[in-house]
């Protein structure tokens, strides 16, 4: 199953065999089930996490008492608070598993070490950062000019098995509104 | 004043003088005027920027007509479409000068050649986009959790000196809301 990171790494940088013997060292696996927390507010954020098999999200708890989902990661996605994550400080957010999954987890001080023993490695994050940014970027442009709903039915359009496979509760936690508006949103859509 | 670069470079590797002096050759430099565009609307999106001096803001045109400004960046900060930037493709936004400034500006196959030639250089490219992402998902959040009101009121608290700089109706076509409700805001605040 690690050969997913090892894929992954290659589509940016050349690792040989030998190498990722060692690179892998680095990692940690754990299995997570469903709805079980990786992470919660409060807490230091202490890992950076990819994902092998399932689907994490990224949470927080807004002013209403309302989970506020901010991020979704499958396979091979790469998921952490970044900013409390590299500066060790707690975290206003919690991680989940939204399907049983199984995840690798880095910490700070053995991703240093990572990126000083294999240089090769600091490429492969230097693209990983760059096209999470770059999504981002896109992802306030899409904040700022499409309404909830067009938001939604894009991403259907452009992610249809990704909406397929995320409970449509989660859906609307992201989107901002309630499960019961987004029925209503896929009612007007059909008739 | 390319002394700046080198300087930031070395906030996260160490670059020696000689190193430098190749390493700069990749770059060029370039004057703005006030209001200059750097890159617009339906442009194949070939350059990074590095501000030298001065204050870019990127912008697209929404449905409306409107300016919605999406990013700023002062001195030593990188600025692009990453994604048009990484796939080569036309751009939906425009980058202008706000101030006359000086920028630094690469495109993608000097940067590519740049890295391949100075290895070290993935390590500081990789801290930029981690912080640049990093800063993206606190955005997204703030987005969120925050009216446009209060992050106005958060942002003149944390960056006071960046508030007296950009003009007030840039700061509310960043904030998407008219420059006439902003005065509103503010005078609410005084009174």
């Amino acid at each position: 199953m690690l050969n997913i990171l090892k894929k992954h790494i290659e589509k940016f940088v050349q690792v040989s065999d030998d190498q990722f013997e060692e690179v892998k060292n680095f990692f940690d696996i754990r299995e997570l089930a469903k709805k079980e927390n990786l992470l919660e507010e409060g807490q230091i954020c202490r890992h950076h996490y990819f994902v092998l098999k399932g689907l994490l999200r990224k949470f927080y708890i807004n002013e209403k008492g309302t989970e506020q989902t901010t991020e979704f990661a499958i396979e091979t996605w790469w998921l952490t608070d970044n900013y409390a994550y590299e500066h060790r400080i707690p975290t206003d957010f919690y991680i989940q598993a939204v399907e049983s999954c199984t995840i690798l987890y880095i910490s700070q001080d053995n991703q240093e070490k990572l990126l000083k023993e294999f240089p090769i490695m600091e490429r492969y994050f230097r693209f990983v950062y760059q096209r999470a940014y770059a999504a981002a970027q896109k992802r306030v442009k899409y904040l700022f000019s499409l309404s909830k709903e067009e938001f939604y039915w894009q991403a259907v359009r452009n992610h249809p098995e990704f909406i397929q496979r995320v409970p449509q509760y989660l859906i609307a936690s992201y989107l901002g509104f309630t499960p019961e508006y987004l029925s209503e949103i896929r009612k007007r859509h059909i008739s």
